[in-house]
């Protein structure tokens, strides 16, 4: 399709960019929503295509409208190329991939039978969701979110390094007590059971026999359920603090630290700029 | 029932409306009370009706009692509509349609047999309950929880459909990993894993039994662990800001919700009285 | 016993009284440590009583253990009692019925043979346990943690209320989407189901086996994950507070709201009574 | 090899000092980087050795590699004991305990054959990992993370207390309620249901079977989803107020941890910089 390019005169581009790319006209808009309508409807298609029940009667009812969605999806994929100013760029970003993502494992299908599944990944262009549902406080919101998760990553790290050295040791411990008599068939399977509890999913599938077993179980138990308190009290205060600033500060008294809906200075009762 | 209404001279029904709809006086208070005992005491019946050792030995002691509670709140509604201004706003109010409903299936059950269950909904009609017990503290309390929760609605938008997209992505690449025979017999069946997993349930009707699907359950797990500390810390940022503000109000303005440290009123920039 | 009493003179009644209910004497102290000891290895013993590979070599020695540590504390009740002021004020608080049934099982055994393990009520005894551990300083750690949940009661009497009327509202409609057939035998145990599911514990001994049943379930975990955030923002909002007031105001400029380990006023230097 | 000892001349010892202990040098940082990588791998060696399937084909080479990293690791050891100033402190330091820990099982197995699991302890050495890693950061934020835990730990010890009766109380309760044909076969083992029900794990290899067991059990998961909010609070109510204190350091006393609207340093009353 890059033979297409050069008939397109810049009017006509610029109007598909603002239809594809952007979402403040009313076309834009359209098209956003009738995207994510086609997203959901084909990730649907995906999910029921592998229910055997389903697959027997509709398979290729199914099959068709895979077929359908994805050189729908190509095409759109085409012309986002055609229209942007630097395609590769487009191309390469986290966006870009997804959408070549969404569509290549049908073309793949045709190779292997079973790759199909993964047009699931399909779903990851709903991220775009936000363009549409009023997007400015949404995407704030979600920002507001990144920084504070950013701002703690590295006590979430210290964090994390501790728990699975944690997870390492216990794991490998119950493989020692138990044994592979009572299901402990590994150190890796023992670590898996040792994540299992200490996040208390607590499947069952493998749970400790021994007097000794069940005592160190209970204690690993007791540190999962209370270290939860730390990554929550991490992100939590971190939360607060961003929360209960906003960076403008009076412009007649110089004071911060103003609620995000005050309109007076709390301090000085001036005006502050919106 | 409607025939009765012009034999209620204006009194009557302004009495009524106080017992029914009022908690303040002594009668409205009996009767508030009276409704919550029949209300628990009737959901006891629909549940003990349930139980397939009870149903036979006293099963016509439970259908009489069932009757009798029915036609107790039918009367009890009919009189709500009578006594009121504006029946029809009540009708289609939440409190309406709940007290419709708690009668409904009863009467229901003489065509669809299990039906009856439905009566459980009763249950709801609790919510009343805050108005006798010393309303006004409690419905502050829930207020001031449900304005945090508002507040925060944005961010746990964005946060259930990061968590969402998660759940499917997961689910789906297990179905591949895992496949079929090891219970993964669909994707929406393996996005059901993910969320039993994830939000540490743990059912373990369904669990991975490869090395590479356990080692990629593990990494659901620890997620599933460790992300319920943003809803958390969300909430918990909200209420703390909400805490800490005072119960003052504007002298000019009358809006609330003030720092401890202001001076002035944050919206009209007025002097707050100290 | 009650006849002893008379012979007591005053200065023996008061000594008895230091070492049994006061912990500032080293007397008092030793006694107290002797008392835990007891109370914790007479709680081994009952554990260990129930363990039939243990009951049936050692049967008789923890009888004898049994009698041995019922009759000590039966000794130490009777001392309590009368080396008291007003011994029927003591009889009737929360630790003199604690320390009543601490004995009572052990006679009541000689006529119902279970009745014996009641005796691990014992436990409770160890709540003395911060009178001998530097007690001051716990107590009012335990006194701060007991304020912050007093204040934040009917928040959480609200939430609790809302989180079992979801309960018994979900349970009910999954009997009625799963049924007898699947484990939901009756609304009560559909009910323990959704408590079970709510509260992320998930035994999986009754789990939806139908599509409509698996995706309703999703919507209670997906629930019982998320609105564990509110309890945790209550109590946690409510614990920020307290942690940054102490109630000390400065001599000089009145401020309030010093750290618990300042010296000084932060706002103008002077010092502050301790 | 104290013998060797004597022939190091003090530059060289001081060489392999600033190699071994030390990462500011670009030789320290490579050597820290290499022992990392090679803890990492022989972990993995060890790990990999329990599992059958793969024991078979390679366990000669598992054999050898565990050798090899055990005689690595030895002289290392050795080398370490040999540059520092005071050997014994260092061997008697938790590190030195870990490193003596993580060569001994290699030499024990000659002796007793499952020994060598426990090999696994070097995973502990990882925690030196923080040298490597931009150390000056991590190391503070673990530090804030310390000293928030050790300002709470009272509170987590009464709390660690009352949570602890509780599960004994429940576990004994339970085991009088449904007895040992349903799965509760002593107390023990009923008071690890309890650990399993309360920190929501939930297993279900022992779940209630009779009504009264599954109401109690209701309450006791009820209680464990609820008063996880109490160690959250405390944990995030002293990191929130850790957060929030300025890096700021009084001029006359050197003190830091001042709140940001201090105007006077709250130990000494000193004026604080702007």
């Amino acid at each position: 399709m890059p033979e297409q390019r050069p008939q397109l005169n810049n009017p006509i581009r610029q109007r598909l960019h603002e239809i594809i790319f952007e979402a403040d006209t009313q076309a834009g808009k359209r098209f956003d929503l009738l995207l994510i309508v086609s997203i959901v409807f084909s990730v649907v298609v995906v999910m029921l295509d592998s229910v055997a029940e389903l697959q027997v009667p509709y398979g290729k009812i199914f099959y068709r409208l895979e077929w359908f969605f994805t050189l729908l999806f190509t095409v759109e994929y085409l012309l986002r190329l055609s229209c942007i100013g630097r395609p590769l760029k487009y191309a390469g970003s986290f966006y870009g991939v997804v959408d070549l993502l969404s569509i290549a494992p049908t073309y793949l299908s045709l190779l292997l039978p079973g790759g199909k599944y993964l047009l699931v990944i399909r779903i990851l262009r709903l991220l775009r969701v936000f363009r549409v549902l009023k997007l400015v406080q949404y995407v704030g919101e979600a920002n507001y979110l990144k920084r504070a998760l950013h701002a703690s990553r590295r006590k979430i790290q210290v964090f994390l390094l501790f728990v699975v050295l944690l997870m390492v040791l216990f794991g490998s411990v119950m493989y020692l007590v138990e044994g592979p008599e009572h299901g402990f068939t590994s150190i890796p399977r023992s670590i898996y059971w040792a994540i299992v509890t200490m996040t208390t999913v607590g499947y069952g599938d493998i749970s400790p026999q021994t007097d000794l077993g069940q005592a160190l179980a209970s204690l690993v138990m007791i540190l999962g359920y209370g270290i939860i308190a730390i990554p929550t009290g991490i992100v939590t205060a971190e939360l607060t603090v961003f929360q209960q600033l906003t960076t403008q500060s009076c412009p007649q008294c110089s004071a911060e630290g103003h609620a995000p809906d005050a309109n007076h200075c709390k301090y000085c009762g001036a005006k502050l700029n919106p």
